[in-house]
């Protein structure tokens, strides 16, 4: 079982109290340590059993993030960011104790720089308060992981979304960003020019470190425009392999698809039902063309024509507006979908990334898995970056369901891995995929150990998560 | 005087010594120490004078390098890996002596997986080579610095070109590499998923590292189908700012352009002096669009409109694919061209990056700079990424010349950083840049050293390189 493999932490319970001492004589109100906040602070959509901080610390401003850091620092307490708490792999609990620093009132967009399609924004603003504050200007934020996660949170974990395949990930859309180092130095990684080749890529190293380097406090992050025309389509495949193939086609053909997203048949059918969708209930794509009228008309017709050749049928156009916004608000509420069609369960899910021409076969060997774990496990993904999920239903009493569950993900990172692919594609490692990260990374497990004690000797910042130490 | 800067570093005599001895033993004629070659291997298209390595060694696999690194670090020898010489910053400079590690001779390409649109090479296979390996696949690799770079340097530097604004930089366009360590060991920085949230990016760390960390000896990169349609275009503007301000709205509108150049008139005379063009000598934007039949035309419809509310003139299609490949081939020379405008002259190669709405400011204030400074300069760049170049042309017998032309790259570096910019966006830091890194990133230079100090405690890779330790 995944918790097994959790570190064994000490709790450094005399620090923490007298940090927590000072905390509350500078933060007063701010600080929280009610067992219902602490609970609250603990609890996400992962599957994995919540252990709670000590204390909640509503952070205003850069300046309490540093005060708070150089508290934690002197008396060696843990200290987990937090931004909505939709991470799906424990990256928010306090396996160690010590204070979880709350960045949601963090939340101001401090400028736009429509010239330079960029922004700057605070840790704690939603990428769905960022995109209503964008539209008038004519500008949108593309990144998006199915829950309306912190622009922090999100850069943390190095997530992504249906957009990637066109707008890349956080990775690529973070032009610089700020943070603060366990010894409470504020470091500003970068400026606002799109490209530089002036020292180690900091921002890089920061984005997707799970809280474990530093708290990052603000964000400059690249926008778009909004195109002239946006038009969805769907598209049923007999197989998984013909929906893998035709979108292999449509890349080679250099299709500037703004996203495509498979389904599998389970997937649609629990969409369906939660979202009162009548989609055919085989194979699926989601399909988006982003681009003038004239270009987006013909993206649409030389997929229509690939998918025919890959024995795709029912191509249906999705034009209007709320039509298009219905689709991609049934394709964002998955993962409710996935949990509703079992009553009181929970999901386990988790995700792999592997090179799309593997895609197909690593899809079609996990639903055979998972039909013999004698599990009920939907598959749904990006397939254009070839990174699938699977929500993986368990009842929180059945501990052998559980075991099955741990078991198909063991066994889909590993098969991910030897596909020469990796053990997540945008969820991250957290707690859940620890055990993965030496057998993915070998002897660069050990440069990024070497990295982390260089920067957080006492292992303050998000202790027990991403590494083993 | 920018050498002035440089570290005293000391030349550790009798461990190279010892090293040079075991590396004799074990690679024979791989191994050469004749004056010729060494100075070869100092030789760069950079200002800097030489400063020779001890030995240059032929690596013709990973193992020679994996066994060169581990006799280099026993014997604390300085390492410096060599593509083909072509870096602008004294990147391959050995200011401590030791090891030359040439892998120009690593030249093979390894794999294509064109259902992947990816490719993994040795690092010695040159840009050149690896396209007109693809050309009959239908594919390329979009990076295209001036030079005819070995793709291990152009990681090593982050390095970009005129495909920056559409398709990213070295930076986006590594999928994983592997490197040896400063220890000997092989790290593999990933697989050929797409995109991953698994660990820290030490793919992103190694890009742009500059061979400070460690040997990059093979890398996976992510090609691109070629277009249906390419077509390019040339536009005339009455001044820098005007051709800027078509830029910005261009982008604005979210016009995919491939490539969007700027030259200063001064360029455009030098480059039709040397390459027989007959370009209008103003403010010149050249361009490029790829696309199917149909979006080219649309976009160069949609440009040509923008330039013309701009002010722009003589929006001139160049659709054969001959005289496309003149016009790029004219741009790309463009090094040449200016250090043959002025007979016996060297040239002084910048480069920096500002948001693009500061850009026009930042080239004129350059501009008027070099002029007060009595030089010749011409100024050209990657209008859509923000990056811009300043040739300075100086005689290598007048120092005076040369201290004003490195008067001028201060003052642009420092113009750049305060218009929140970056002092170099794809040349690299080197020897030359080395003095602003601290300017740049304050308290972030002291993580880079942390990391580097990690790494590489002794110091072997690449001394006296990027960071001031």
């Amino acid at each position: 079982m995944a918790l097994a493999d959790l570190e064994k932490l000490e709790h450094n319970e005399a620090g923490i109290a007298v940090a927590l001492g000072v905390l509350r004589q500078r933060f007063a109100e701010q600080l929280q340590t009610s067992q219902a906040l602490r609970e609250q602070h603990a609890h996400t959509t992962t599957y994995l059993p919540p252990q709670l901080p000590d204390a909640v610390l509503f952070a205003q401003s850069q300046d309490d993030v540093q005060e708070a850091v150089r508290i934690c620092a002197a008396h060696k307490t843990p200290i987990i960011a937090f931004g909505t708490g939709t991470s799906l792999e424990g990256h928010v609990n306090a396996p160690a104790g010590g204070l979880c620093i709350d960045l949601s009132r963090m939340n101001r967009i401090l400028a736009v720089n429509a010239e330079d399609l960029d922004v700057t924004v605070e840790p704690g603003v939603t990428r769905e308060a960022l995109n209503a504050h964008l539209r008038d200007m004519g500008l949108f934020f593309p990144i998006d992981p199915g829950a309306n996660a912190s622009l922090g949170g999100m850069a943390a974990t190095r997530a992504s979304g249906t957009n990637a395949v066109r707008y890349g990930t956080m990775r690529d859309n973070v032009i610089s960003l700020k943070a603060v180092m366990p010894d409470g130095q504020l470091v500003s990684t970068g400026a606002r020019a799109r490209k530089s080749s002036s020292g180690y890529d900091l921002t890089r190293l920061l984005v997707g470190s799970e809280g474990t380097l530093g708290v990052i406090t603000e964000l400059t992050l690249r926008l778009q425009g909004i195109p002239e025309a946006m038009s969805a389509a769907i598209c049923s495949f007999p197989d998984v392999g013909a929906a893998c193939n035709a979108t292999i086609m449509a890349m080679q053909a250099g299709l500037p698809m703004a996203r495509i997203e498979l389904l599998d048949a389970a997937s649609v059918s629990a969409i369906n039902a939660y979202s009162s969708t009548e989609f055919p209930e085989s194979p699926l794509l989601l399909l988006e063309f982003h681009g003038s009228s004239g270009g987006v008309a013909e993206q649409a017709e030389m997929f229509g024509a690939i998918a025919g050749e890959c024995g795709g049928s029912g191509f249906e156009w999705v034009s209007k507006a709320e039509d298009r916004n219905r689709l991609w608000k049934a394709r964002h509420d998955a993962y409710w979908a996935l949990r509703a069609a079992r009553p009181g369960t929970q999901a386990l899910s988790t995700d792999v990334c592997v090179p799309i021409s593997r895609l197909a076969e690593c899809v079609v060997e996990t639903e055979r898995d998972i039909a013999e774990a004698g599990l009920y496990g939907p598959i749904l993904g990006h397939v254009g970056d070839g990174n699938f999920h699977a929500a993986l239903s368990f009842r929180p009493e059945d501990p052998d369901e559980l075991a099955r569950a741990e078991g198909v993900v063991e066994r889909l990172a590993l098969r991910a891995l030897e596909m020469e692919g990796t053990c997540t594609g945008e969820h991250g490692v957290g707690q859940g995929k620890r055990r993965f990260v030496r057998r993915e990374h070998g002897a660069g497990a050990d440069v990024m150990i070497a990295i982390k004690n260089a920067i957080d000797p006492d292992n303050i910042m998000n202790p027990g998560k991403m590494l083993a130490l």
